[in-house]
């Protein structure tokens, strides 16, 4: 690595140093359960304290073309941070928790800082989470990717009991309450429209909330992990979560509803953020368009038995009822009431 | 999807029965343990049989620039193979073996067929490794990807239990046995370098064994699990196995030796295949950068006692012993006798 980049008349000294404290972070998320160290061949995670019915999940994503927004402003760490957050919250809706992640980055060119920067964050993000980061591959793709474009997927495995797993479809019935978790922006998805509705404008702009567009925009996806535990361990039975990515709550909240359910969501229930207020008007979209595009300020839903709502709401501050369940009607999984 | 295809003129019935066989494909290569079907949440694995000391071995790769020439000349499938062999050998080293797989598409823009074709490509390759496809992710990407080229990137998890953890380093000793399996072609490296060797000569060529030089470099990676098998089934220990990978033989062998022990490794126990030799001529690489950037023949290599040799022979007659330890000395940990 270190000819290429001195012939190409890179700070080596500057890369090596990145890549140091890269290492260092990637080492700060080991658990006792990690066998092998940076740099060796397979990740390897000792299997300890099992449940009854051990069952793996595992999920592999991308952070979709946020990553072409991230590579424009030079922000990479925040996009580890995305995907990381994104990968477990969709393990999470199943009841798994974490055991551990490997990334995988490629680009025309790589350039030391970017990676560093880039595995840091995911890095940083998997040991918030408990989460040990044993693999990952980096790669030099020239001609694949266009110039000072990248790509990042990862993939976690988590565990959970057979018996745990999520959504419990049977227990769903006509009034549980649906309590929404609030996103911290657009999160990874929309990004395609996203970079064509704010095309020509000031990323610089401040928008109502004191938060900047590029803040707004690269503001990182959002990790449900410590609110779902905060409430299982305070006793309370969660019936099914839908994590609010592409599709919107239009096409993710009916994956966990049971054929005679519906979801009747009221969107005045929260206040919508100032970005998606302005990602809304600039690229035209209908009330529709909008809750399938984009989260529209709620990343994550839970159903909940409807007494259970209040004390979670006590337990939770930033949570929000946002709809019940209802009867199924005319085939209608959700029903979103402006 | 059906829509955005629609608008591009797409055949959508041809890519509507493309995805139809991919995703039976998928289904074939699920195992009892798999407890989800297609297009549920994460993937969902349920872990049965478990060794005294069971340890998850996992690694994400990629398969480089071999996508670009695949690209090139429409040959989808064979890069699914590609990824999810590469992988498998990966963890093999560590004597794990495959429980399950998931893959991540993108390109700027995904036609359906050839993604259809990749998958079940990745498909294939699992059945045929006794590995399920439980999960993956396809992402259009415009702008961070090149036209008409895409990437694949894929992560296998496995198991093995700690006592059978490979290398087993305190094991190997002087004049020990070097065996040679051989490759299908270049594998999965080198092929940036490859790329610029073949500018402007005809792939259509026919080599002096008979394949096209087009099918020679398009070879998908070959998969060592089932020899693996076959040698262990039969009772012979393996101390290590390294993948030859990138780095040649040079880097990859000397990763699985003790500090006091060198691999003398005899490059002329093997025939170079002719695409290996038109490669090395075309691009003016000397001998050694040859050995480092290309696999020349050997695609994994094991150490195993020198008695246990001659029998192997005999078991894998693609074998052949290309080599033995020597004491190290100098600190050369491998010395290449052309």
């Amino acid at each position: 690595m270190t000819d290429k980049y001195k012939e190409a008349g890179v700070d080596i000294d500057a890369g090596i140093r990145a890549v140091e404290l890269m290492k260092a972070a990637v080492r700060s998320t080991f658990t006792p359960q990690v066998l092998a160290d940076v740099g060796s061949f397979g990740g390897l995670f000792a299997l300890t304290d099992l449940p009854p019915q051990p069952v793996l999940v595992a999920s592999t994503d991308g952070v979709g073309t946020k990553v072409k927004l991230a590579a424009e402003l030079g922000r990479w760490k925040g996009i580890g941070h995305d995907l990381v957050n994104h990968c477990i919250n969709d393990i999470l809706v199943q009841n798994a928790r974490p055991l551990f992640f490997l990334d995988y980055i490629a680009a025309a060119r790589l350039e030391p800082e970017a990676v560093a920067a880039a595995v840091t964050g995911v890095a940083e993000a998997c040991k918030a989470a408990g989460c040990a980061l044993i693999g990952g591959e980096t790669a030099e793709m020239p001609g694949v990717y266009t110039e000072n474009a990248f790509d990042m997927a990862g993939t976690v495995i988590g565990l959970v009991d057979r018996d745990a797993l999520l959504p419990q479809l049977a227990e769903m019935t006509v009034n549980d309450a649906i309590i929404g978790l609030p996103s911290s922006g657009p999160h990874t998805n929309g990004y395609s429209l996203i970079r064509q509705a704010i095309a020509g404008r000031d990323l610089e702009m401040v928008l109502e909330d004191g938060q900047t567009l590029a803040g707004a925009l690269l503001a990182p996806h959002r990790c449900y992990l410590s609110a779902i535990d905060i409430l299982q361990q305070s006793g309370f039975t969660v019936k099914g979560m839908a994590h609010i990515t592409g599709g919107g709550i239009i096409e993710n909240l009916p994956r966990i509803l049971p054929g005679h359910l519906s979801a009747r969501v009221v969107t005045k229930s929260w206040e919508t953020p100032p970005v998606f207020r302005r990602l809304v008007a600039w690229s035209g979209m209908n009330f529709m368009e909008a809750f399938r595009v984009l989260n529209m300020g709620i990343g994550m839903v839970l159903i909940v038995d409807t007494a259970a709502a209040e004390p979670i709401l006590d337990l939770l501050p930033e949570a929000i009822v946002i709809g019940r369940l209802v009867e199924r009607k005319n085939g209608e999984a959700i029903q979103l009431i402006a």
